[in-house]
């Protein structure tokens, strides 16, 4: 990048652990020459990312931002825009807690609903204001399984996953026409090195290195969406690993 | 009817005029025999409904309900309980705007998934306690041409209808092998005598009659799934007039 | 039916046994007060099905036909017209062989298809033809688990029920605007007094009853669709039992 | 590529003028530095492409091969393994013919599943018992908007595509688990460049540049597919330009 002036940025919410879905995605825009907006709930988490991409040769930001928040999500997009106009926004946020559904609370329900969709839609409809208005720029949408088909014992994250998924496609027959590409990667399957080893080690274990999807993986199909040109866009590809049964 | 003791209840949430979806599924239900709980928000347009039952010679009661509060819903099944165990209920609840996507406020998008897909999950949640604990019954959900894809111009409807089509599916796939009954209905059109004439009377005058779905052959779809036997389930139908491009 | 002038026939393809798919459609068809062309490969099999519609007052006639042929299946559609105008035609053919992909012969391959899909074409064809003229009638498609998704192991029959699935739906999208219902059934498990007895006794008998489908739910249902008004007409709809997994 | 001894093969089936899809994906694999085997109808063109490889200092081999002819099938592979061992092989054919369906001749809905289809299951059959022993390689299917859901006035397209579609699913369920990765590729409108020009020139003058997809992209798209670890494998994704609406 050396002495040149910025002139994107990326901004990825939903960041954790560097580790994890969020984190790699920051590197992977940060290797793009894009100044990376770090966006997430844990400013410790967050300056990790930062830390990792300025190491790097890269350029970060950390801001601490609840997508549930509008008045946050504002904020976070006008800031981006303030160091350079915004190329790509990703939204990777999302909690996914199983159970059986007699016993969901409401609370809970809404609560993952607001993670996963409202937020979605208050991250799309800010970075689209900015893009739109410029004709020009990628939005993704990071999906699951559960965005696909209702499962049992996910009602709550699948339903506000399906929310999202029809949110993205309603967006990329809204906003394509208008040169904002918008896709939704859907990822079947647990992640290597993600939160799922906290939450549930057993399982990880089982699943072994070969039955996770790779974080590498993952983040070179955000980057080649992001890469394409405006005529040849995906707007929906499905990764698993190999061993995954669907 | 005659003498007979009701043995079954229907509940159907989300009703409006007598001449509207809601009204048309409870006179339907009324003529399978069941005593019909008519939830809406308006007690007069209830009103008219049970009275459209009762002067056909079935049982039905009003009850006032916003389906977006939780204990108005757990209450709206506790009565049906009260009077008969449910064996039939209808989600029916929700409202389209469309509208330029940059301009959806907040608590607009937040306000459709409440109605659409909150409501959904609360009614569906109350209802499945009831009938899992007998593993019988039959719970139906009104979906819409939003709910199969996202359309350009529809964000916030087709986001909540998206979430409570992926929630029906994970329903079916929990509850029907405990002997409920899962299903969602896609009406893919206008709906002819409905809202829609109040709406956009320009359009509805050029559609016509020919062009618009209606009601008794939508309430027939519905009653013929409520009839299914076990061994014989369908989980989703879509319904449209036969002009429709789809 | 008494002395009354038949008025209307219907055509069904793919007629076996007097206790499968086939032969309980054409009952449910004679009940509908259709003289019913029952078509099949094995002229014992469908004198017997003539036989019982017979026996329950309808009329019937059989006719032996192999869907894979183009003359047999323009003369068959050609006799139900001489009888009377077609008003409904069911498409019921197709066979199943489960096997490792890599040991599927060609042969084996384009058998699946020309009588899964292929017979589906002539078929759909001949009766279109006939009833885009009049601009009425009802042609019916029976769907598969397969129809919807590739399963491993059954490469042969999944290809050829995907194609049909899709031409249905080309079907539908050409022909209802010109006022013919075209419907695709999909049957998502084993069938109740099926073949699937003859096939895997074993499996036949772990599933027992309450794992099979039934066949008058499934007839229950093709009627259901062909009496719809066409202001309500449904293209698709899904039909297992409480205990499948899908 | 140097001196270094060739040792992967990609074989691509279905290519006609260097221009085209299946001349580009040729280059792309040369690219790649896989020895190309270029399989089409017509040497002349087959060797126009074989020329542009070698002179961008790749290595190619022309093939002529009809698909629907098993035994060029199994020829075409087994020339391909005796140079080197396959690790991509794309199955490219197909031929679109709209028209009325009433129209369409038996003869020709045969001849485009045996093109789009049948050719596919022989190509699939042939490549996957070379890549499922060594339990490694990549089988990619050109897919069309037809692929997804039946068109008016493309049946017999859109029932082989829909074939296809289901195949390639089922082959992904069985062959991933063993190593082999199964993607299909979603082409979603005209190609710049491509036959459409000859065929409807006017619609082609029409959409412009902008309006057809660019075949970089398309290319760009199918060697990320094949550059994929296997723990984030992509089955499907779509195409198309930011003009389309779908």
């Amino acid at each position: 990048m050396g002495v040149a002036v910025v002139k994107r940025t990326a901004v990825i919410a939903g960041v954790g652990p560097l580790q994890g879905l969020g984190g790699a995605l920051c590197l992977g825009a940060g290797q793009e020459g894009l100044h990376v907006v770090v966006a997430g709930r844990t400013l410790e988490k967050l300056n990790k990312v930062v830390a990792a991409i300025t190491a790097a040769g890269g350029e970060a930001t950390a801001m601490v931002c609840d997508v549930t928040e509008e008045t946050q999500v504002v904020e976070l997009i006008a800031t981006a825009e303030s160091i350079a106009p915004v190329h790509l926004a990703i939204f990777n946020a999302g909690n996914n807690m199983p159970g059986s559904f007699l016993e969901v609370e409401a609370r809970h329900f809404e609560k993952c609903w607001k993670i996963a969709c409202y937020g979605g839609f208050l991250f799309a409809r800010e970075a689209l204001r900015a893009m739109a208005a410029r004709q020009s720029g990628c939005l993704l949408f990071t999906g699951a399984s559960a965005s696909m088909r209702g499962r049992p014992g996910y009602a709550a994250f699948t339903a506000a996953k399906g929310g999202l998924r029809n949110l993205a496609q309603s967006l990329a027959r809204e906003f394509q026409p208008q040169g904002v590409h918008v896709g939704h990667v859907v990822i079947d399957g647990g992640i290597y090195g993600e939160k799922i080893e906290k939450l549930v080690p057993d399982w990880y274990a089982e699943q072994g290195e070969e039955g996770l999807i790779g974080l590498q993986g993952i983040v070179d199909a955000y980057m080649h969406l992001y890469r394409q040109p405006r005529n040849a866009w995906t707007h929906e590809l499905d990764l698993r690993t190999h061993q995954e049964s669907f």
